[in-house]
This record gives structure tokens, sequence and C-alpha cells, in this order.
């Protein structure tokens, strides 16, 4: 959005994040969170929630949020979708797939199974178009970060080819490039 | 709100949600999902995702979904949290709880002690204030729902004082009474 910014990490294999500065800014002790010092009113304001971030950022610029209602209505019905879903449940993935202490293959296989569905939702309001609502936006800034991660989910992309160029088609923005370099 | 509306159930053990016509309206095969035959221009509109409907149905009607920045980004950070942290995760407990047909020990725990901490979070928010940003509002409508299955979450109230008296405040109003006898 060209706004500008300064990252500040929280180690949260520190518990960073439960630290009492940090907690007054995310009282979910869970990043993302920004702090805004030229916020409503040209007041300082701190917001946690990356879909709520992201709602506020789109506001505050005019950009990739649109303020025709119709057009809105389909960003937030995809926004919503990943926050309800996408995130939640490919979180649900990585944790059973890579980082339990013990192998569960229920659960294993209850959230792939969840993944591949997503992903095929996904695919399929992908055909004609090259973003999820038609024209680049927020919803298309939550969701994409989740399929950089397709091998750790049990997914071939082979199987979602409308995912496959998505993933592609996003990965080529400047901005996502800047953004994934960032370590 | 005020609204006039006709539920229509769609039998999720008949898999209903799979119906083409069902699709249409919502593309990830979930409930809930509306039709405002008049919607944005007098237009009918479907939209998908609880927390799209909310944004919705608050922007139209003007009521529970504030227009002042700093009120509406306290509301939607706490509709977000609901979205991705309070649905999905109790929607897992209840899951792991009482409908998978193996009892998996690691997975359990894992789903009762994050609804533990989401629980503490939502207690700490209600501190002072009768509803979860102050003013009844969306979020509280999201939240409220998930509450009522505290028994089946492996929640003791007691724990929760705040949440507790917010349970009861909410089952005070009229409205709620009206959703919660429908059957």
């Amino acid at each position: 959005m060209g706004l500008s910014y300064q990252i500040l990490p929280v180690n949260i294999l520190e518990n960073d994040q439960f630290q009492p500065d940090f907690l007054a800014i995310s009282p979910n002790n869970k990043i993302p969170a920004i702090v805004d010092q030229d916020g409503p009113d040209h007041r300082s304001i701190s917001i946690f929630e990356s879909g709520a971030i992201l709602q506020y950022l789109g506001r505050k610029t005019g950009m990739f949020y649109p303020t025709d209602e119709i057009k809105r209505i389909q960003v937030e019905q995809w926004l919503m979708w990943q926050m309800g879903g996408l995130g939640p449940m490919l979180g649900q993935n990585h944790h059973f797939s890579r980082f339990a202490p013990e192998r569960i293959p229920y659960a294993t296989e209850r959230y792939v199974n969840e993944t591949k569905r997503l992903y095929g939702v996904l695919d399929k309001q992908l055909v004609g178009q090259d973003y999820v609502t038609g024209e680049y936006s927020i919803a298309d800034m939550a969701i994409f970060p989740w399929l950089l991660r397709y091998e750790w989910q049990g997914i071939d992309l082979a199987d979602y080819p409308e995912v496959s160029r998505y993933i592609e088609r996003m990965q080529a923005r400047p901005a996502v490039q800047k953004a994934l370099a960032i370590q």
C-alpha cells in the first residue's frame, strides 16, 4: 500500500508474546499486530488479528478493499473464508503433519483431507479470474501465504492447476517478493 | 436488527450442502449463508461466511457495527478473534471431545487447553464492561453461541466469572432468546 513501516520481531520461542507491552497491543498473545501512529483522527492505534489489520489498512489507503458494496462483500467473504477455514485448518495440518511430538494418523488425515477440500474450493473459485475475487485484494494477501507450504500439507499442486498458476502469479508481484525476502 | 427473514434448513447429514443450488450460494459448502433479495442497489445478493454476513447486515441496518473508525476497529478485532480462533478451535475441541470415533488424548488435550486459553482472554477482556467491546455488537453475536457448549469443552465456568456473567447477560436479551428457541 506504499505506507512506511518498521518490523519488530516477536520471538515466540522466548515467550515474547506474553510480555505485558506486547499483550497491551495483542491481548490474544498472537502475531501479527500493528501500531499505527497515524491512526484515525491522527491518533495512535494498535490492532491485532490479521483480518482486522487488513480491513483497517484497506480503508485507510483506499486500496485493495473496494468501497462498492457488492465488490466489498465478495472480498469479505473470501477474507473470512481464510480467517475461519484456510488459516486455522492448514495450521492444524502443519501441527499434526510436522510439529506434534507423536504421529497421530487420524488427526493428520482429518486436516490433510480438509486442506484438500479447501484447495479444491479455491481452485474452482479461481477459474476464469486472476485473483480470488477478480481484482487483487486483501483477500489474496490473506490467502496466499498459506499456499506456500503446500509441500508440508500433503498437497500435490498438479491436482489444483488454478491454484498452481495463482501461486506463480502472486509470486511475480514485486511487493510480494519484497515481503518474502524478509527474514 | 428487525429485518424479516425466512429460515431454510440445510440437512448436512443428508449432504444437502453439496447440492448445486446450495453451492451456488455457498461455494465452501458450509452453513450459514444468506440470500438478501433487497441487497445493494435493491438487487438480490447471496453471502456465505458468518463474519461476512454480520458485517454486511451491520452496514445495511446501521446497527451493532459502528461507523466510528476507532469503535469499528474494536469490533472487527474481536469478530476476527472469533472467526480465526474461538470458532475453529472450539470446533476442534467438540470434534475430539465428543464426535471422533476414537479417543485421542493428545488432540483432545491440545484443543481443551486452547479453549481454556481463549476463555481466559475473553474473561480478561470483559472486566469492567458488559459486552466484548463495550456496547453490544456483531462481535458478541459471533462469540456467544460458542460459549453455550462450555460443558462439552472441558470448561468449568467458575474459573471464568466474567464469561459466566456475560453468558447470563446475553441469554437475557430478547432477540437471543428468540434465536435459541428455534429448533
